[in-house]
């Protein structure tokens, strides 16, 4: 008998998705035989939720286009937020896929009855329990074309498992996205005065899709000809960079805080484009929080759910940037082979000598790695993702779904030891998909980044105890063993020679290989 | 300066919580440097906030009294979920301190900003966010004293970095908890009337602290008085049991339906001591989702919240079965040590025999486990401790708390390797707190019981794709390498004599070790 499981997955394949990252359970079962009749659908398994979750949002900013989740019940959700909310700041699409217990069997007080809608509604964009079979085709199309917006959402649909083993019924036809706001002239006419009255004491502050691709390269002829500093957020969904890209810097961490402010402390107007005011990471005692002087003019070129490309080549055109414009571009740099012991910049120089052409770099080194996004502006061209919502376990789940999105190029995966704990469960779908992803663990064997949030926030040094509780060192973490132990070969790195080898090792491979450095 | 986080650590000592288990982040410095100044607070870092929380709920069980946890922001709450389920299913009283934005910062639109609040509901009991530094003191009481009813609430406090970080204030009293409901006569007498006219063919199911202590030892007398068989519900928040206990057999899971089902066939009445109607675990297309026949009467003889413990003491009274009255015990059995190869009737063979006096067993071994609770129901009297919630990754988190709260007793926890996966980051704290654990990893190298529900679900057995998304065969998980690498000593058993040598050097080590049993 054809099922509702197969009318879903039949519903997802004709809208587009044909990737299932998934962690089943019981009242999902239906839905994993039906795979068995769908060899189009690639599934993927994590042992962990936040693994798939993670994956999801790593192939939507590297595929553009949605992949879904399949999740078990209440429980398996929430093992899945953190990295939803990664997503959900990333502005990516999902269709996540949770089973839940039969209509007529989910208000009995059972083991696993919870309440569904409310852990999915704080990180979804849209949410609906599908009540019986009838609404199933429906339920499907308007998940998937959601997911599908641009930016995209995470729909979260939740399934009863009798809606999965009735009858299937016919899908249902995804309805092209609803229209965008039509761009706005007066906003084009404002940003335009700005940029040209402001000249280098403004910045075009570039969000989500601004930072690649047609926007990127509109807003390099923008730089050129009015003379703005062009600037990317914090933290990145996907941005294109390196050797023949525009060149874009970003806001710094604001560890101090007082980087940051320098950086807007002659700016007199931000144009948004795309991006959201530029804010303080966190706030601090007796500190602003905006980083920009009071003085200083925001003007909005588009909202992120606006057509950001397409503003920016209207902003371009009346600011006498049209397409016979040239954009300023990166040129390749010198990257000599660093050696000695290791230090931040000489792990960035190793980056730069070696990264590959077209390599997709996940970047989670949250305090080790500072240097390297600077560093690499001039290597080969590359993509950089980061952590758009700063929970952290974002950079290895991710990595799974950007090589999974793009089988031909290299993934590197940069993180923190204290980062790549949370989700290291990933190694193993990393071996278990032979995924072409070298993973590069900086063990500095503490949370470093909370340590200069003490200092941050007044607090001086931590005492003994405080001490104890932002350190990893006792026991220390054997990352070679963590990686092993899951199928990923692996080396440890204690100067940069080493690391040097390690990371040709790990990039020659073809697989996954794990590189622990030492710090 | 005293600062409102330190009138939280205040209110949490004077209130009885003199255990945090912690996963910091920046807006939770303040009450770190708090710790600082407190060693009577005792803090346990997990690299994971499933850890956390899953200690939390170890704890309770075992020490009859709430522990805190410090998580970090909406993301950090969600990967505490899937424990804190299990915990609210258990009905283990947690007081959970979850970092937010400072009050003025959390309406920007920044990266970590989230809904805290709506993501704490679905699994608390009792959700504030404390808007001003004059409320801390009172919010803090009442956190605590809800998580201190009887039975126990989740109290989320959610503390935004300024209320943090403000001028403290005195404490605030924690007000005795309310009055639970008198005992009301007539569900006594109508629980004895059906006990005595049934006898052999009624049953007394008892839940939550039914299972163990004053409450277990009357509903001892009531079955010898009146011949009722006594259960308990399929999973148990803390089981007292082995030798010198009222022997207690449970209902078993519903893989296949048909043995529960048999189970209450010739059963003409169900008497409710703090359990819920028996119902099967999950439904099952056209099969019934109630264990007892249409016929069977359903008696409420306490709710979970009613005081169950002095209501089966008044239905002893009530039956004829007062204090003079001797229930039947369990004798201590006969374990000769099996040798052989791995089987899971071998495996609690050598448990029984092994098993040290007073132990704690936390239990999560899915399938390879389903003959060891029976099997040690004349082991050396001992608790026994399962995922209420059904949330996996429960056992490993839960026996670091419950060795936290019991530091002279042995814990031993059981886990599936599937199971294990989820949170094996809790090996990393049970080293660096030196806990005296015996884990024991059943590696079967798939979801078991996913295969068998397959089965029961009435689809036959899976296709090979189907079967890919159910094994954890390739690569195989190296459960050695995995505790090595997080500083736990470990060995691994393939026949029956090398588990029993293995178990014996965990049980002797007085530290954390882990056995990994290839099945």
């Amino acid at each position: 008998m054809r099922t509702g499981a197969d009318t879903l997955v039949d519903s997802l394949l004709a809208g587009g998705i044909d990737v299932c990252f998934t962690n089943p359970g019981t009242s999902e079962m239906h839905f994993v035989k039906a795979l068995d009749r769908t060899p189009e659908m690639k599934c993927i398994l994590g042992l962990f939720e936040g693994v798939v979750t993670g994956a999801a949002d790593g192939y939507y900013r590297v595929a553009d286009r949605p992949a879904a989740t399949l999740l078990h019940l209440a429980p398996g959700l929430g093992n899945g937020l953190a990295n939803l909310h990664n997503a959900r700041k990333a502005r990516s699409g999902i269709v996540n896929i949770v089973g839940e217990h039969a209509t007529y069997f989910r208000r009995l007080e059972t083991p696993l009855g919870a309440d569904i809608e409310g852990v999915a509604r704080p990180f979804s964009g849209w949410v609906r329990t599908t009540l019986g079979p009838e609404h199933l085709a429906q339920d499907a199309a308007e998940a998937i074309q959601n997911a599908r917006r641009s930016p995209g959402l995470i729909s979260t649909l939740i399934l009863p498992a009798d809606v999965s083993w009735s009858a299937g019924t016919a899908i249902a036809p995804v309805v092209a996205p609803v229209a965008r706001r039509l761009p706005d002239e007066g906003q084009v006419a404002a940003a335009a005065d700005v940029l040209l009255r402001a000249g280098p004491q403004a910045t075009l502050l570039l969000g989500n899709v601004g930072v690649r691709g047609s926007g990127l390269e509109a807003a390099g002829r923008i730089a050129a000809q009015t003379g703005c500093r062009l600037l990317g957020e914090i933290h990145n969904a996907r941005m294109e960079r390196g050797a023949g890209r525009v060149p874009l810097a970003r806001i710094p961490y604001t560890q101090p805080l007082e980087n940051a402010l320098r950086l807007f402390e002659e700016t007199q107007a931000v144009v948004l484009a795309g991006a959201a005011a530029p804010l303080s990471y966190f706030a601090y005692p007796d500190k602003p929080y905006r980083l920009t002087p009071p003085a200083c003019q925001l003007v909005t070129l588009a909202e992120p759910d606006d057509d950001i490309a397409q503003m920016l080549e209207l902003l371009a055109e009346r600011v006498g940037a049209g397409r016979q414009t040239r954009a300023v571009v990166a040129e390749r740099g010198e990257f000599a082979l660093p050696t000695g012991p290791i230090t931040p910049e000489g792990l960035g120089g190793v980056l730069g000598a070696l990264l590959p052409e077209n390599a997709i770099v996940v970047d989670e080194a949250v305090t080790a790695g500072r240097t390297f996004f600077g560093q690499l502006a001039t290597a080969a061209p590359h993509d950089w993702l980061s952590s758009v919502g700063a929970s952290i376990g974002f950079a290895l789940p991710s990595a799974i779904g950007a090589a999974v999105a793009a089988p031909a190029r290299k993934v590197v995966a940069l993180s923190g030891d204290g980062s790549a704990m949370y989700t290291l469960q990933s190694l193993w779908t990393m071996a278990r998909e032979n995924l072409d992803v070298t993973v590069v663990v900086f063990a500095n064997r503490r949370y470093q980044i909370l340590r200069g949030e003490f200092g941050n926030l007044g607090l001086g040094e931590p005492g003994q105890r405080a001490d104890g509780l932002l350190s990893l060192a006792d026991p220390v973490l054997d990352w070679c063993a963590l990686a092993g132990g899951q199928g990923v070969e692996n080396g440890r790195a204690t100067d940069l020679t080493e690391f040097a080898e390690q990371l040709r090792r790990g990039l020659a491979s073809g697989g996954p290989y794990l590189v622990e450095v030492v710090m």
